[in-house]
């Protein structure tokens, strides 16, 4: 266990093994010193979507289960970034996560439903975890609660 | 024709002539090896949006209508790279494509849908065509069915 | 004041302060010569988002109100691009500029809404300023009129 991973352990989370694309593309590529993470949806340990993180945020979904679908998508994130990489610890900047929540009316919350993510990714690396952020309402795959990509600077 | 082309021209498929931007932006972008297209639309060989591309997936336009729309999306990218590279061999991975399928309320086959994409771009350009994927659904310019982005590293 | 702002000032335009993010991320951050600009909504100057860019366009919003609502989103880029670089001059290029527009039914102007955006680029950096660009329509946070991400080439 790298020093990311530790920092999740000790609260009480776990990186789950990478999700397999379901289609003709990649759960990672990379270019130079950057790696791009495929779009992770909120996949619990199980390798399952959880019915609480199923469906419209606001409707189906409460705020408080698509955070924590947010964060699902985040360990998703660590656990393709791990594959590619072997340690997280060669991690030197998340620099671009695009934060999809699925959402059909106004619904003023996609921040702080992302902040999930977000939250996710600093408890695990620290400062090189702020990233810039991008952050939407959409329609998303299997009617999942949420989606993250992210790109990271990588050595 | 390069490879790439005559790949596609063996499955029966002819590289567009590259659409030119409607606004004040550029059709590609170049950055040390990386070459951004901007977001295609499923326009058809002839320059135009077919009548049953337009409209919501599910709704307006069948699944296996909106793959070929993403398939349209994905030669209309080929077709830019193209014009930015002079050869499609000059393609050394694609890096990442974010797709967009036209779609308001809840539907499972987004991705099924831009699998038209993610398979055309690994039939022109082999392993080096398989990308980090993000799918969602949206509203999309022109009411069409499908937009596909991509992110090239090239030399 | 640099020449890009010189430029702006004679349209009557200010960089406003640069937002700071409400979460636990970044504004920007640096991959190499690659500046990533954080999602920005369309604050005014007084770092409001006034009440005509608030709220679905076509619905609530006019789409010249929504074509305002996207320059102001492309005038915060600039200011956080400036907090960065110190200069924008040392911008080289703009890479990839993704718009997203308030919209909930099919709407054939979110290109238009977007030019808003695009022009102000190209009105500060001139051919430096354009970029490849991806349009949609979205829900977007505190359901704003408009919200831009952009990447940069820097020096």
């Amino acid at each position: 266990m790298d020093i990311v991973e530790q920092r999740l352990h000790a609260a009480g989370l776990v990186l789950p093994p990478p999700i397999v694309p379901a289609g003709n593309y990649a759960a990672f590529t990379r270019s130079g010193n950057q790696l791009f993470i495929a779009g992770q949806l909120c996949y619990g340990p199980d390798g399952k979507v959880a019915s609480q993180h199923i469906g419209q945020v606001g409707v189906d979904v409460s705020v408080e289960n698509a955070t924590i679908a947010a964060r699902c998508c985040a360990l998703n994130i660590l656990a393709q970034a791990k594959a590619a990489l072997g340690s997280l610890e060669r991690i030197e900047q998340c620099l671009r996560v695009f934060g999809c929540v699925n959402a059909a009316a106004p619904f003023p919350s996609v921040s702080l439903v992302m902040n999930g993510a977000s939250d996710l990714l600093v408890l695990g690396l620290g400062d090189k975890g702020r990233h810039a952020r991008m952050t939407i309402g959409c329609l998303l795959p299997r009617n999942a609660a949420a989606e993250v990509e992210a790109i990271f600077e990588v050595r």
